[in-house]
């Protein structure tokens, strides 16, 4: 297989060859693209980007909504989302597998998605595993090893299992569940609200800042708040700042500077749109719960398991709740072992 | 004890008897109050409310900053905050005590607060407790009871016990310690975010009612928002609407018409802004934790027993989380009768 001679020349930008072993590109997929919620796209282009030895199974790595197509390896290490987990040695090692992931169909990266001021239809998770489906045929990826999604990646990789389980051996699912909280739904519409109501009045910036800034404080711990936030409130351009409010406050504008608040509206929903039919998995699972995880709660994860037809709960501890995912390294080495190896 | 005799008559309302055992008015404090953390008001009107036997023992209740004079007793029950908790035969039995309450100062009841795009100044809970002070020489109280306080009213009453332990013989803190979580500051810095844009960009009645949605998804827990909160999306003008978020929209939209957003902003930061020295307070202390609370974590109330000089700790368990000090009559009598008992 070879992926940078099949992507074919599109006006986007086309596959080529990156430092290392990565290659990228788009592709387009010919005609009409149905959504799961109802309404056709036309035209729709798809970013992708692959790292590790060229004839390695394919992993395909999924993260969150704000992820994108690069996982690891990038020339500038902030710009990828799981390089804790994913790189050379990692759990998901790039030395042994080819590790394939693509920018969110809605969202904010080179796959289509809403135009500033646009309202995208809704988009299910079961539209992203088609558009991998239609990825993967275009790369010649007769089967994927292994998705491996944290999160709402996690949530795709389900969907995915669910129609194409010819296409993927394994699941690694962290963080994800086959269908939404309640309370991680009620914090997400708000979020959601927040932005309309920024967009509405003409400061869409400032309200997906803030926004996020709510996100932030939900995938994380009161433990880990707690240590690294004690200090005392300090007077600032005539009113009280508190050492937490200064940390949402420099994330959430980080956020919203690389992000557009339409396709934040238009994931965050995906979200609390996913709901999957567990019975009908059968692809192996490995299920990743974080005990502090207070969005994808353990007897959510637990439920899953039991409803799934072959998967294996691997519980574990961490000060940084959902977002364990992305940083306990140590933790999942050997859950990926565990997934990747039983081939 | 006369409460009503003695209330003078101020351009505010009189005090005067309501149906039973109630009566209530406003007072005007003379001079200026200097404020904790700087400044100084004029003319602070303080409206209370009492319950109760004329010659009962008198005990001040409490509540959060959505709270009010109106405990319990009121005409229309919805009026009251505290009506599982405090009433005939209630854990605060309003037949064998005397129930007082005030309006927060900086709030939206009777009490001084901001006037509608008026930015009032940062109001401490060691100021909330210099008006209990005034208002119970006002009344002649010589000395409360106890006062019992959930949420911020519990914080008020651990400063109005550092800063007068003469004045008052027993707390019962619920729901409260001597200083706010991080995470709770997070969530609360980004509901006062959400008003400012609102108020800035001329919508802040719905800022206002989101914000509330927001502090509702805090008070509660997932387990009960699971149990209630399970249903499929459905479509409604063109968006998919979740369950929870019908649930809270409806929440927000109710406090918004009932509270001023400048009033909202001062209470709130209140909260963040409060600390105490439990190593000074001497005043014997019941305080309520709750397992599920994620505004006030057990280690935080378990903490500052340890601090406190004479303090019991209570753990109870309760699907309302932060809410259990409003809900959880059952579990709360043995709490009161204990510490309102051994006097």
């Amino acid at each position: 297989m070879n992926a940078i001679a099949q992507a074919p020349v599109t006006p986007g930008f086309e596959a080529y060859p990156l430092p290392g072993s990565a290659c990228e590109g788009t592709f387009d997929i010919p005609g009409e693209f149905a959504l799961h919620h109802g309404g056709t796209l036309t035209a729709v282009r798809v970013g992708w980007r692959m790292v590790g030895p060229e004839h390695a199974p394919v992993v395909c790595a999924l993260g969150g909504i704000s992820a994108s197509r690069r996982v690891c390896l990038t020339e500038k290490p902030r710009e990828s989302w799981w390089q804790e987990v994913a790189g050379p040695g990692r759990p998901l090692d790039t030395e042994r597998f080819r590790v394939l992931s693509f920018d969110f169909l809605g969202g904010s990266g080179e796959t289509s998605g809403p135009a500033p001021g646009e309202t995208f239809p809704s988009v299910s998770t079961y539209d992203q595993a088609e558009v991998l489906l239609r990825l993967i045929d275009h790369l010649g990826v007769r089967s994927l090893r292994a998705i491996a999604g944290g999160s709402y990646g996690g949530m795709v990789a389900l969907a995915f299992a669910e129609r194409y389980p010819e296409r993927v051996a394994r699941l690694i699912v962290l963080c994800a569940t086959d269908r939404p909280h309640p309370l991680g739904t009620a914090w997400r519409s708000v979020q959601r609200d927040i932005v309309r109501l920024g967009i509405e009045s003409g400061r869409a910036r400032e309200a997906l800042a803030l926004a996020r800034a709510l996100a932030m404080s939900t995938y994380r711990t009161g433990e880990e708040f707690q240590a690294r936030f004690e200090g005392l409130p300090v007077l600032d351009e005539g009113r009280f700042r508190l050492p937490v409010e200064r940390y949402l406050h420099a994330r959430g504008e980080d956020y919203a500077l690389r992000n557009r608040p339409e396709a934040f509206l238009c994931l965050s929903e995906s979200i609390d749109l996913h709901r999957v039919d567990a019975a009908r998995i059968c692809v192996p699972t490995a299920a990743v719960a974080v005990r502090e995880d207070m969005l994808v709660p353990l007897t959510d994860v637990r439920g899953m398991v039991a409803r799934l037809h072959s998967a294996r709960l691997h519980e574990i501890s961490s000060i940084y709740g959902h977002d364990a995912f992305l940083k306990e390294s140590q933790q999942l080495h050997g859950v990926f072992a565990a997934a990747l190896d039983s081939h």
